[in-house]
């Protein structure tokens, strides 16, 4: 199984240059001749040479290397950002070191050290959990995307834009009540802007609305046995009003549109429905259903433009710092489906 | 933000050791006292020392990196895996370079050489599309999970017993005919295995049975348009009939299932329903799916173990290479829910 390495001398005994020659074709090609470029590269072939790159960064210290930490893959939304995030690797090189965190903040340190040892460049933060003014201390490269960032540079979907555009959408359904359900949050999380844009909407048009902020668990059944028990007290309260629900994500506002259907067998009219972040589930649903974009491709991109700005910087002989964190807001898509139909 | 590098030259300045007992305390801690550890320790602490590994790989030819290379991370099998690779490094100590594919044999080969260049140690293969053969020729440890693996170590789902799960469970519903719906494949994909297993349990009990071997397409609106067509022709050819589906992912039992109810506002009693990978959209789905369940925790941990074993052979200082490829079988779970009620 195993197999000799091909060094340099090999290379240099086959095509007859010297090891000078050889280095120099890999650290300074256009020094050679195109016509001995040719042979190098065809004896490389011929060889089966396997390019060291460990090897080339000690030389310059830099590795290549980006670490992603995301706080699960469970969550559609994590999955496809980090497969946006991979797929950048065709346009900026940079190679992947990813961990799946586990909401705590040991361990969330312990896997950043281990990224630090092995002398990442630069870091993209999706776990919430440690503090950016931590996250700064570590004084390299750092974006993170949809969380705290006061520390550090940032790109976040426009979360007040899609608060109001999810409230305006259910106002033109002319319901007699709007409804938002979220999670508690402290108003520094990006998310709280889909809740201000709900409340400053529903001010400025003079609408009937109620807030809900609640915690919906953690698993599926959790949030159906909550969702079931909300819709109880909704149905209690506004019993033959048209009640207009903003979501704070597309699984709950699955999970929602499911429990009506079984118990109408349809989307009854006193119900509308929208969701948050365009995952697969919302156009798959049993009717699918409006959701507030986020555009995942876009926000990717952002984050490898600021992080390699920054990691650019740094391969610079004196390093001029950022004064300040970049903050790069991404535009939300309003998607209206089947479940916001007048 | 750049800060200076805390060297051994540091930490002996610091504590007044010599840089040989610093190196020391990091190569062989127990030839130090206690003390003079905690002291070193302290130390580290304070001048806030970063390990650097990329020195250590260089000495000693190990980078603890494994690649991972998935077709995508769209389908949630694929995600939960590489979820679940992802959480061995508690156990493993490995860190992952993750690489997603596009299904084109050129651009996946280039990022197996990319990860070669960084002295992978193994590789783990979720992607089909790069001949097991052509995998072996890399001579590093490999091992494929749910793909074609004539030539490389592997662990797969026992789908044959998936398929006979499967099957049975629709022959208790007292079915009058039943079907399986599956993409066409060769019969060295370990997917076939269900095919097999299906046409086997209806021919021993001499069950009326049709097997349908279509292509659904790529993407949830060819999905859905198929199935619809494939609907239709069924309910021609079987109309009165109690129809016994089983389906090859649990991903185009969810379409079907939502068609059947847009259609019938229920899951008519002539139609019995079966997936393949308890996926979250199995028990999330407006009636609770069956499914014949993987068991990626299991998977993931075989794979890491097979992996390592091979990984610390490697490490010897004369590995013996197998002498054949191993290969693991992981038993699948059967899981009725509401679509399979007699």
């Amino acid at each position: 199984m195993k197999q000799k390495r091909v060094t340099f001398a090999d290379i240099a005994a086959y095509t007859s240059f010297s090891k000078t020659t050889i280095s120099r074709y890999f650290n300074n090609p256009d020094s050679l001749t195109l016509e001995n470029q040719q042979k190098i590269a065809e004896a490389l072939e011929v060889l089966n040479y396997r390019e060291n790159k460990v090897g080339r960064i000690l030389a310059s210290g830099k590795t290549e290397f980006v670490g992603i930490l995301v706080p699960n893959l469970y969550m559609h939304y994590y999955s496809e950002m980090l497969s946006q995030i991979l797929a950048t690797y065709e346009t900026y090189g940079y190679k992947f070191l990813v961990f799946a965190g586990n909401e705590r903040k040991d361990v969330e340190t312990h896997y950043i050290q281990e990224l630090l040892a092995y002398n990442i460049e630069g870091l993209i933060m999706l776990s919430p959990t440690i503090p950016s003014r931590d996250l700064a201390d570590y004084h390299i490269p750092v974006v993170g995307i949809e969380r705290e960032h006061a520390h550090i540079c940032s790109v976040c979907t426009d979360n007040y834009m899609g608060g109001v555009q999810a409230t305006s959408l259910l106002k033109k359904c002319a319901c007699d009540i709007l409804i938002h359900v979220n999670s508690r949050m402290t108003e520094d999380a990006p998310a709280y802007g889909r809740i201000q844009g709900f409340l400053d909407t529903c001010r400025e048009h003079s609408l009937p609305h109620e807030l809900i902020l609640t915690d919906l668990g953690n698993t599926f059944e959790e949030n159906r046995q909550r969702l079931l028990t909300l819709l109880e007290q909704l149905e209690d309260r506004y019993p033959r009003q048209k009640k207009g629900l903003f979501l704070s994500n597309d699984t709950h506002a699955n999970v929602l549109l499911n429990l009506l259907i079984r118990k109408y067998g349809q989307l009854p009219p006193t119900y509308r429905i929208v969701g948050f972040d365009n995952s697969p589930i919302s156009s798959e649903a049993v009717i699918p259903t409006s959701t507030v974009g986020q555009q995942i491709p876009r926000i990717a991109q952002e984050a490898m433009d600021l992080l390699s700005m920054q990691m650019n910087e740094q391969k610079k002989r004196r390093p001029t710092p950022l004064t300040k964190p970049i903050h790069r807001i991404v535009t939300p898509v309003l998607i209206p489906r089947e479940t916001t139909l007048p």
